[in-house]
This record gives structure tokens, sequence and C-alpha cells, in this order.
């Protein structure tokens, strides 16, 4: 079974939990739950894993190791608009690991780095690869968490850096997860919808316009390509950009303005929301220079393992 | 490197965090963390691994696989006293796994049977066994946190259920979190300190002590050994009882009177907390029929992989 399908099941068990369980206001299918204390505050949740041979090779450096680990999570908080508060890391290592000590350290210190303290974890040995697994919780500090499922037709689509070569550029263990960017655009009150680009700019988009039951179009040429990236076939497949993809109203419905300042400044538009055509289903198209459109929710990275 | 040692060594490292950063008041080395929210909500957080072939046996019903794994987290919300509130489920799957979406499911009802629905999670397909990895947050509800640094001398010894044959019996993938004992113990004001059993009552009791500052003495005779086990030395060494040991101070002053009702009743008291002798570390001492003493730090099981 593939991830995605999975996933998709997941997502479909947890249909019942919106809204319908004690202070849960999104439950799975988002880049992070929300959801309320009781006194109030608007708490983000997120998971991620990392795991030797799948995101990230046997040999990598520990710091790095330790590095993606935390931000894949980081990452996640940044796609909702929030800020990182609090983490936890649980991680099995092998029998013969010899770098726990200095792992435990990485782990610790990316935490600060990030202002997010690592304050709890656990800690198996097991056989297999070495996993890591890095909760964060978030919080909103008083601004509406930026969802995937808001976008709007005609919404432009806005990126926060290049896509595609992030395997061979290394970018993908050194990537800087934009908190500022998306922190920004939860305040501007333009973005209708987010997203953290982890399986391409393909298959994410068409993330949006599924959970929108609208149509993103993005045109190819447009396509901020990453170095050492061929085309933009290969930049919208590849994974581990971990830019945000944002849907922005028009700021004084001026189409093509930069709708606010970010860090770094943000690119595009790259594309337009619209309704879908008549049979035509939610999702993503991109259309290339000869006007011929390509589904976009095939083109990316499944983790079919 | 045994876990314990390593976990020593992210315990000293965090040293620094508690009280030190945005809303901690309680770092790594307690059954979970304890932060604060920015509108005083007074959250826990904790997380586990539950690893195939360490925690569960191959062959084991998916569904006490992730009963298990979620079993394992509520258990640390109950030995702080608090409310699950939220779940996140991470799981690494065999490429060949075929139990996914039951797995899911599983998780999700075990969630919603202790009331704490599962908000989010993430899937990898990797290689290695399966391993399944549950954060919870939890809440105190205007109570206090029961800590492991918190006993006194004088106070007394008590379990919420007996100890020993968790894996022969089956209990250690059907034990019940004690939530309710966990509750009581939090709102009654005379429970100083609290741990759940999950390495054996021996090396769990000297986990309170060294965090007190102080030792904690248990009469052999008084140890209500589980079924199936040989004797009390057998039942403090093995692990994974999920029962609770409270440090409690004697309820009007009258020594052995049970100091609270709770369900299930309370087991004592078992032993008593003082003073370390000159020269003695903090720590735990099982004194058996004879008047030997034997150190309890010893008699458990550590996770040596």
């Amino acid at each position: 079974m593939r991830e995605s399908d999975l996933l998709a099941h997941v997502y479909a068990l947890a249909g019942g939990i919106n809204a319908a369980e004690g202070g849960v206001l999104v439950g799975p299918g988002d880049d992070c739950a929300v959801v309320r204390t009781p006194r109030g505050d608007v708490l983000l949740l997120t998971v991620d894993q990392a795991v030797e041979g799948r995101h990230f090779e046997p040999g990598t450096p520990v710091d790095l190791i330790a590095r993606k680990a935390v931000a894949r999570s980081i990452s996640d908080i940044a796609a909702m608009g929030g800020v990182p508060a609090w983490g936890l890391a649980a991680g099995v290592l092998p029998p013969d690991y010899r770098h726990g000590r200095e792992l435990c350290q990485a782990l610790h210190a990316w935490g600060r780095h990030w202002r997010c303290p690592i304050v709890g974890g656990d800690i198996a040995v097991g056989p297999g690869p070495l996993t890591l697994t890095v909760t964060i919780v978030g919080n909103m500090g008083g601004a509406d968490p930026v969802l995937r499922s808001g976008a709007r037709p005609g919404d432009e689509l806005w990126l926060t850096g290049q896509v595609g070569g992030s395997f061979e550029s290394g970018w993908h263990l050194r990537f800087e997860p934009r908190l500022d960017a998306g922190r920004a655009a939860a305040r501007s009150g333009l973005v209708r919808a987010m997203i953290d680009l982890s399986d391409g700019l393909g298959r994410d988009a068409a993330r949006i316009g599924a959970a929108s039951g609208l149509r993103l179009v993005i045109d190819a040429a447009r396509v901020p390509v990453g170095r050492g990236c061929r085309d933009w076939k290969q930049a919208v497949r590849e994974g581990e950009d971990y830019e945000l993809l944002m849907c922005v109203a028009p700021r004084d419905g001026r189409a093509g303005a930069v709708p606010f300042d970010a860090d770094p400044p943000l690119i595009g538009p790259i594309g337009v929301v619209r309704a879908c055509r008549e049979g035509e289903s939610p999702g993503a198209t991109i259309v290339d220079a000869d006007g011929h459109e390509h589904d976009a929710g095939e083109m990316g990275w499944d983790h079919t393992g």
C-alpha cells in the first residue's frame, strides 16, 4: 500500500473528529492538527519521522540528521502560520549505535535554534535503521491558522523559494523552515490556504485543490526551478523543498502585486485558483508553454517505500 | 550504551531548560514534560515508542499492538495526575506490511477509548520492525502535576496494583492506565511524588528517590506479587507493570491509613521514604524478611537492546 493511500484512509477515519470532540478544531489531513485549550489558546500539533535510508542516507553527519528531523516538523508549524513552542524527540537507535549522545545534543541544539526547546522524549534500542520522530507543539498567538481548505477562486499562487533539486543540492538537509513567511502570511489576512512542499509542488498543490474543492492552475513557465534541475517537470516532481505554497487574495484587487513583505520575499504569482470545470475533480493542473494541461497530482514524490 | 545511561545524559543536557525557556515548567526527566500555555493552561507532553520484537512480539494481534502503543503514553499522563486530551500517532511500517488500515483504525479507536482523539500522525514505509510512536498531550485541569521529585521523609509508599508477571500473563498488552487513581492522587493534595512502573518497581522507585534526593525503603514482604511470579525478587525486577507508585503523606498523620479512595483501591503501604544516611546516595532500598537491604536501583529491567 502506498503511504498516500493509507493517509487518505486515515483522513477518512478522522472525518468525524473535527469539532466533534473536546477542543479539536482541525483533525488529521492538514499540515498540523489544531486544538483549543480550555482557556482558549489555539495550539498546533504535528509529528514527523526521519528514517535512515529513506529521509537521509547512511553516513549523513549526525548534526544534519538531527537538524532535518526537527526542521521537518517545524516546517509544518510554519505552514499553518504558527510559532513553534515545545518539542518532543523520540529515537530508535541500532544496537551498535555510537553517536547517541551527540545525536541528543544536536536535537536539543536545533530545538533551541528554532526557539522550541525539546522538553521530553523517548529512546529505544532496536533492530532496523536509525529512526527519529519529532513532535512539535506550536501556538497561533492570536492569529487564525491557515489551512489547506480555504482557497477561493481568483486567489493567486505564491512561493517562498525555488523548487526542485533538493536532494542533489543537499537542501533537504539544510533547508530553512519558512517560519517568518508563514507567520507573515497568517497575520496578513490575505492568505487563504497554505502548505509546505514535502512531496513536490505538483502533489502538494493538488492537496490544496482537493481540500478546497477547487483547481489550482500553475503556469509552468513561472515555476522557479531550482539549480541543478533540468526543467519544470523535474522541479515539480521532486520532493522535500520545504518551501511554502500560498493561495493569496490579490492585494487591493491588483493582480500580480506582491501581497506582503516576507523574508525571503515571495515569488510569484505562479498561477491562480479557479473553480472545477464540469466533470473535473478538485486538484491542480500545470499548463506548459504549449498550453497543454498536466495533472499536477500525478507529478510528485510518493513514499512507496 | 544502555538506554538508561543515554537518558541520564539527556536529563543532564536538559538541566538548563526548566523555567529558563518559554512556559516550560518541567523538562525531560519526569513521566511527562509540563508546560504552561500563554493563557495559563498547564499541559503535559509525553511520547513513547513501541517496537516489534522489543515491546511486542511478532504475531501480536494488531489491535493489541495499537492498544499498547497508545496506553504506554496514556499511562505517563496518569503518572502526573493529568487527563489525556489529544494524541498523535506515527508509524514506520515494513514494506510488505498488510495491516496498515486495521492498525490506523485501532489507534483511533484506542484514542477514543481513553477520550483522547488521535488528531494527527505520520506514516513512513521503511526497512526494520514495525515501530509506533505515540505522543499524548494532557491537561491538569487546575490540579498541580505530581512530579517524581516531591517526596518527603515520612511519606508512605502505595501502589495501584500488583507487580510482576506482566509479560507471562499478557498484562503488558492489556494493562489499564491508572487514570482515575492518578487523578485522585493529584486532587488529594496528599501525594507528593508519583511514577508509573515501566522498568520494574525496583528501578522506578529508585528514580523517585534520585529525583527527590531521598531513599525509598520498600518492605519486600509487603510487595503485592503478581500471579505467576515466583517471589518478590522477580516481581520487582520485571517491567511493564504500568501501575502507579505513590509517595503519600500519611492522612491526618495516621500511619498506614488508606489515604484516599481510588479505583482500583490503593495497596499499601509497602514502605516509607527517609532521608539518606551518611554517605548513602539517593535511590531505593528493598528490605527482605531477614532484614537484608538490597539496592532497588539495580533490580529492574534495563533496555539494553
